[in-house]
């Protein structure tokens, strides 16, 4: 079994990720020196490895490393990023790539009480064999991104190539109608996001497909990400919406779970 | 202006071409000590640049350490590689960013006087946003060649996310019906490559839309790139095509304005 590199200062100018972003990466908030939703990014980091054909190396390795770099840690965003390897000139893929991955520690982002949203011109192109992994091919959403920062707003909502309504461009959406939480598929494209997944899995919150006509609709908006837990839309465009009870709710279950995302919790 | 850097040793793991893809490529077949489609690769970095929001370097600059890579180099392929540099933990494109490039040189690839191609599952998705440009987002074509490689083949043809003719995982289609070469346009996806440019300009083409209905029905396909020239495609699947007159012509007509691609002209 291949035991993996921590590669900090440096990945080779060969790398596949460089040249074609020909990997993976992971997202993760530490809390009290532990990562609480590792079992979930691994598991998603194991999938998009199963779909794009590269080795996961040692998994006891990463954890090792990974509990020696945020001991002692209160607080803040680790980032796993596992590329292919270097290898070729062309698009094939080396039979014999040696994955090379790195551990990059973070602070943790300043988390608004309630976002801002840019209606982002920018599509997610439906493409079914990368939609649900966190792989590194993101131009999408740093031509989205850097739509927002001129906007000045706090994220973006992104349409899919056919007009739904997919995601933020570093969280899932979240919208509160008929008295029920419900995001829409990542099968199309987008990425299966670790809280999603267990909002999914407690019942909380179900899979449907989002018009911008539904957003007009709704009477709660909330965006969901690994960093940030659960945070209220205040506003997309004109459009605003009012602190929702519903909002509150979802957030308190979240952080029963996972105590670290206490801290956004905001009152109705 | 900002002066490039030519980092052959390394990339920074902070940059974003590592992390996000977030870069451009040009990949030039060197000969005589010269890059002769230089002009027409500098284009399209400059669009992908002007696109993607990237700077690109001082070219006074990039052309003296290209002439430096190449003097004395009779044939080869030289691979530019420029990405928006370091910066941030998110998708946001740092407004300072230090764009960070570097020039490899390769071997020319063995080139066969025939290619088989092998139909790809996987597909080009619908993308206006980054069609034609030559980014380094390139998970689709890596995917689609891992499939040539398991079927034994020396290329593949890939579908757009609609279902039309797209294009070869690292080369434009041309086909030949009713006495004339048309490729699929490169709006929606796929590259707009240098050779497939100069063969539109001189008339040598046209644009149009290709089913796999008329894939069967064309009486010759070719395959088109700045490394390999024209190659004629003798079969894809179960279907062959005999060596074509058309293909012929096309390649001497290329070889006029550029001998260097002489070498690949077969006689039908």
């Amino acid at each position: 079994m291949f035991i993996g590199q921590v590669r900090i200062a440096a990945f080779s100018s060969a790398n596949r990720g460089l040249h074609y972003g020909d990997g993976l990466f992971e997202t993760m908030r530490v809390h009290g020196g532990q990562l609480p939703l590792w079992p979930r990014h691994l598991a998603r980091l194991r999938e998009g490895a199963r779909r794009l054909g590269i080795d996961v190396p040692n998994v006891d390795f990463i954890e090792a490393r990974i509990a020696a770099h945020v001991a002692g840690i209160d607080t803040g965003v680790l980032k796993l990023l596992l590329t292919r390897g270097d290898g070729g000139r062309g698009y094939a893929p080396p039979v014999e790539a040696l994955p090379a991955w790195q551990l990059a520690l973070h602070p943790l982002p300043a988390i608004p009480a309630a976002l801002r949203l840019h209606m982002c011109a920018t599509r997610l192109a439906i493409q079914p064999a990368l939609a649900g992994i966190k792989h590194c091919n993101r131009l999408e959403q740093v031509l989205a991104r850097a739509e927002v920062e001129r906007a000045g707003c706090d994220e973006g909502l992104m349409l899919d190539g056919e007009g739904r309504v997919a995601s933020a461009t570093a969280a899932n959406l979240l919208v509160h109608r008929d008295g029920r939480w419900w995001t829409p598929a990542v099968e199309r494209c987008g990425v299966a996001g670790v809280v999603r997944g267990w909002l999914l899995e407690q019942g909380l919150v179900g899979v449907a497909d989002v018009s911008m006509d539904d957003i007009d609709a709704v009477d709660a908006l909330a965006l969901c990400n690994a960093v940030r837990g659960i945070l209220p839309v205040a506003a997309l465009g004109a459009r605003a919406w009012p602190a929702h009870p519903a909002v509150t709710d979802l957030q308190a279950r979240l952080a029963m779970t996972y105590p670290m995302f206490q801290d956004t919790v905001v009152s109705a």
